[in-house]
């Protein structure tokens, strides 16, 4: 775990330089060893590195993008100007990996531990040096067609997969005294 | 990330040995790096290393157990019955430290991000030769009033954390090859 701190590998700007299959493989591999609500591993990953598919998924996305900042209310609308977010995703054409993720919604726990192993992905990613942002669509409902997915499966992330070209600062980070309790809520370290 | 596909720390039997403070609060740090939605850090953290506290805990989750095990279906008490899971839950107490994370439901994410960062501090403790479960009460709703906390916020895990005496094996993953598609659903990679 290096340079936790220091480091920043949240990104929306990715280089089309290519990056290694091998690298993908093994933050997925560290994925499938988190632990799950009874061990059912609820998780399944599509790799997509097809520029068709990968123009497919954009499509879809935008398009519900679209509509969604069509459909928030004044307060986010000003945090998504703030920020310089738009309906557009070009990382999910940029990245040269995206990495879906799905969870099956009849396992127990289900989603949180899907999170938890997206976790471990985005640490491996760091580990290897590359760059990942945790982008969910707005009605993650939606993309199952695009990927031919089951019904009882849900997309619970898309993480774009590249090399940074990103000159943004690491978004900072709550004081830690103040995320954490002793014994009892509000009591400080 | 080491050697993550043989060693396991998942565990249900702890040593009562003390453990360093500063580890603990080493992966808390870690997990406060992980990122969120909108960068909101819907988490919050209460390490509890008072015994009576831990004791408070046990009573209030074992009295939800063995609401909870009355309950259940002919499938899952057979599955309890198989890998020895019954109400009673030791390791809260045993455990020299708890840590209990909560994640404020009006913000967005919340639970997702909250989930990511456990997998940071699961992956943290692994690299402290440390271990956990990730341990749910079946009515999280109910232990607020046990820590205080306030009514936006949902415990998600109470983590016993410790050395382990443990002799289970780590539980088996499905083939790696069954998890991940290319490109589109049920296309081997």
């Amino acid at each position: 775990m290096v340079n936790l701190a220091t480091r920043r590998r949240t990104t929306r700007v990715f280089a089309k330089t290519p990056i290694k299959f091998e690298d993908v493989l093994y933050c997925i591999k560290a994925a499938a060893q988190a632990p799950s609500g009874a061990n059912r591993q609820p998780w399944r990953f599509v790799l997509v590195d097809d520029p068709k598919m990968k123009g497919k998924i954009r499509a879809a996305c935008e398009e519900q993008e679209k509509r969604h900042h069509a459909s928030v209310d004044a307060n986010l609308k000003q945090w998504f100007g703030l920020k310089n977010i738009t309906w557009e995703k070009p990382f999910l054409t940029d990245a040269p990996i995206l990495l879906a993720v799905f969870s099956n919604q009849k396992m127990p726990y289900a989603a949180e531990s899907t999170w938890l192993a997206i976790g471990y992905i985005i640490l491996a990613l760091e580990e290897r040096s590359l760059s990942t942002l945790t982008y969910t669509p707005s009605y993650p409902e939606n993309m199952r067609s695009v990927f031919n997915a089951p019904n009882e499966y849900k997309l619970e992330t898309i993480l774009p997969i590249g090399y940074s070209l990103d000159s943004k600062p690491k978004e900072p980070r709550r004081p830690f005294q103040s995320s954490v309790y002793r014994n009892l809520w509000n009591v400080e370290m």
